[in-house]
């Protein structure tokens, strides 16, 4: 699967990326990219910074887009597990997000992502397992 | 430490919280609790389920709390990594988060926490290290 | 699932358990029990100490057991993901491991478990995800 | 730090490695290299298959020394925390595990490896964070 851009510019009309300020940016082939600009609500307890979950969030809805690209159209995907650390602070906006598939077995996806900061330095890595869920009837 | 109702109130009107709808409820010993009623703009892509990164962002900050009450007043502190695993679909707030601290070694800390559903199902559990950092002078 | 003690006393035979120092306790009702006294061998690079590995092999074990006590007999499991935490040296055998299991989903388990040393000071902490696998015909 | 011909023949006749079958290949700049044909005593409950600890011992092993391999002679290390993944079962030995170091700060590194079997698949993928230790006067 591959996301066409206007596919691209429907999703990023959600409101949870509106109130992050989240965009996703390219989807194909087991990979994805989004770029995160983190609204000032989400940039809390240190003003300027996202919250750790922030920057979660990018990387498992990153990661989930990565894991879905290589499934049937209409499918859907739970995570099932991630794991992340944090390097360093997360001090320079506009972060950057690519997720890639490492490995898919039936309907478990294995995917890592890493966070990167405007001066691309990594500030959040992840590994994640996804279980895809078929199309609905 | 334990958080004063004054100082728990004056937390909870922090904008992240809002956005979200956390609400933290109780911090001392080395535990924390805290609920969500999520608000409808970070339930997607399922309407009325919270997305998988805001389950992790009530459990990040309920651990970082647990994590900080067993340390200096003015004490901050960073998560160096968290793993969590969402054992079923988050479908019925409001939603509770507990976070224990299993130990601490020198200014390391290993907390663990779990959200639980309005039926007291688990949604979420995780494990996580944090880092402690000393009051600014 | 409960074993009796003659399948805990065939199972503690096996090559990877007398090689370690692993004794399989307990196993019922989604619970298990495991007791290590680590071979020399498996104590480096500190003597005295298990390695890191071997205190996962033996959490990562008794994990299992814990998952395939709720399942048919006859099955297998298979771990998805584990993440493990090490709070602080394992320096005073034996240990012991304790898996709980949290919930079963279908054919996934989520489990957690914790090694103590014998001042049951905990050493390790870990949380998986199991896979189990139907019985052969 | 480049570990020296030397030093990786001596380093490999450490008793946990013999009894697994761990081959310590390069250290340098971050980076290390392992290969592992498993003894048949680790090869557990399905034989001709290293068991899940078996693999993490490997993988982390592996990571350290990537870590080590920037600090100061003479240095340790702790591993903190590691997640590791089972994508697929380890059926084809030999197995070569490849560690890369993501990021240091201070005395912590964010340290990824992944365990390849002998068709290159991944069998083994996992990320983990080191605690530098000082050299001992």
């Amino acid at each position: 699967m591959q996301m066409s851009a206007d596919a691209l510019a429907q999703c990023n009309e959600n409101p949870l990326y509106r109130t992050i300020g989240i965009r996703l940016d390219a989807v194909a082939d087991g990979n994805a990219h989004a770029t995160m600009t983190p609204a000032a609500a989400v940039c809390w307890p240190t003003p300027g910074q996202p919250h750790g979950g922030i920057l979660f969030t990018v990387m498992d809805t990153t990661m989930a887009f990565a894991a879905l690209s290589n499934a049937d159209d209409g499918s859907g995907c739970a995570t099932v597990d991630c794991s992340i650390q944090y390097p360093a602070p997360a001090r320079h906006a506009p972060y950057t997000c690519r997720a890639t598939t490492l490995r898919r077995s039936g309907r478990t996806v294995f995917v890592r992502a890493e966070v990167l900061d405007a001066a691309q330095a990594i500030v959040a890595l992840g590994q994640a397992t996804f279980r895809l869920l078929p199309p609905r009837a």
